[in-house]
């Protein structure tokens, strides 16, 4: 039943444009703004913009309804990184942001259950770059757009999540793609990408990329929902969780 | 491939003993919990204990390790409700609390993404009681221990996460049970046991519920991944996502 090969697959699962930057500089003193920093304890401009409590200051923001939504990152990033299939070693995870920023954590990470401190952390590296011990956990890179991630991952195959595709799932689109691990054993890079924005279409261009686009469901999800759904296919496919005891019947 | 019968039967997810309450009388004074408070705007009787915030208040508590983590709560619910297998309406969820109190969610409930918000609305909830036009959402019954809660669901099977049980799945443990719908197509009811807690066994004595106990890893995990693994594993089943189009080849 289970789909053997999937199991020598290294996958890349990358959250794109994401709703992650620090407060903009032309909103700063807004009184939302300044009211929310000073509980946090720290400047405006080490704040994570957050709708919840910016709400207000955001109105003159471009594409205000895209930005300033961490929970969607840290909750998407919590189940992916609880997943057993990131424990069992084949999952790599990468977000992208609005700014073109790419966060890499490492698998190993232990992320803040708390989307405050999770804040904090986003925030520290934001304003800092990737320092001392954290940088082993959190790695920060400017200047990258979602091709230069890819050109940096270089998957054999990308899979695009993309609202009202084909109905599909990354388990039967790998199979239909031949995705197999190399005679030489060889472990398959694969890519797939998940938009991290609360609603809408992606802004880049994918089409430029070769990749597969599908949905796997009629109606739009959660960013959570998707990366939860995406990883579920993957285990049930490598015969996870149940295979977990690897090597016995 | 799909086990087709799955897709006939309704799952009853219920997050046990889950650390969620609010700010017990006897820490209400302590300066971690009136600071917290004041933040909120609310007084200490009305705050959910959050070991986020109120970790140093909490040394007096009996069992304190087990407690203030809504984050486990909000989360697990987060990953559940925006679940294909909720949406195509599966699923029924219930939370369970360490003071015995259920809450019993509606599966059309948006609830909200940040974790302060949600705090904000069990704090009503679990001060006031189901009222007004959120009671058709979340309903309140105080009382209830974990048989209670079964004796009101009467599932035809019950099913335990736990850890160092046997691995397997739910579709495998159901496919040995002989769950199926009826002849006459009446819809199996399925509830599935899955501890809030954040770590540890549970407390109530389940072995007398008759139930099956297994475990969907080799160590133990986070709810939220127990969760997302428990709904991955039966959409799977289901032959969702993609056959979320029910009806087309």
């Amino acid at each position: 039943m289970a789909h053997q090969s999937v199991a020598r697959v290294m996958f890349h699962l990358v959250l794109v444009e994401c709703p992650l930057e620090l407060v903009p500089e032309p909103i700063r003193n807004h009184p939302a703004v300044t009211a929310s920093s000073k509980r946090g304890g720290m400047g405006a401009a080490q704040t994570i913009l957050d709708g919840t409590y910016h709400h207000a200051a955001m109105t003159p923001l471009p594409d205000k309804e895209r930005r300033g939504r961490p929970d969607i990152v840290h909750i998407s990033l919590l189940v992916a990184m609880g997943s057993i299939l990131n424990k069992e070693g084949h999952l790599r995870l990468y977000v992208h942001t609005l700014n073109n920023e790419l966060i890499e954590i490492a698998p190993e990470t232990r992320l803040p259950r708390n989307l405050e401190r999770f804040k904090g952390i986003i925030s520290q590296l934001l304003v800092q770059g990737s320092q001392g011990k954290e940088a082993s956990f959190l790695k920060l890179t400017k200047g990258m757009d979602i091709k230069k991630v890819l050109e940096m991952i270089r998957p054999e195959k990308v899979y695009i999540l993309e609202d009202g595709k084909e109905l599909s799932s990354i388990s039967k689109a790998m199979k239909e793609d031949g995705i197999e691990p190399g005679p030489d054993g060889k472990v398959p890079e694969v890519a797939i990408i998940v938009g991290g924005f609360p609603h809408g279409q992606y802004r880049t261009d994918l089409n430029g990329f070769k990749a597969r686009a599908f949905s796997i469901y009629k109606e739009p999800l959660e960013t959570w929902t998707v990366v939860a759904g995406v990883i579920g296919n993957i285990e049930g496919a490598m015969g996870l969780p149940s295979g977990a005891r690897r090597g016995t019947p």
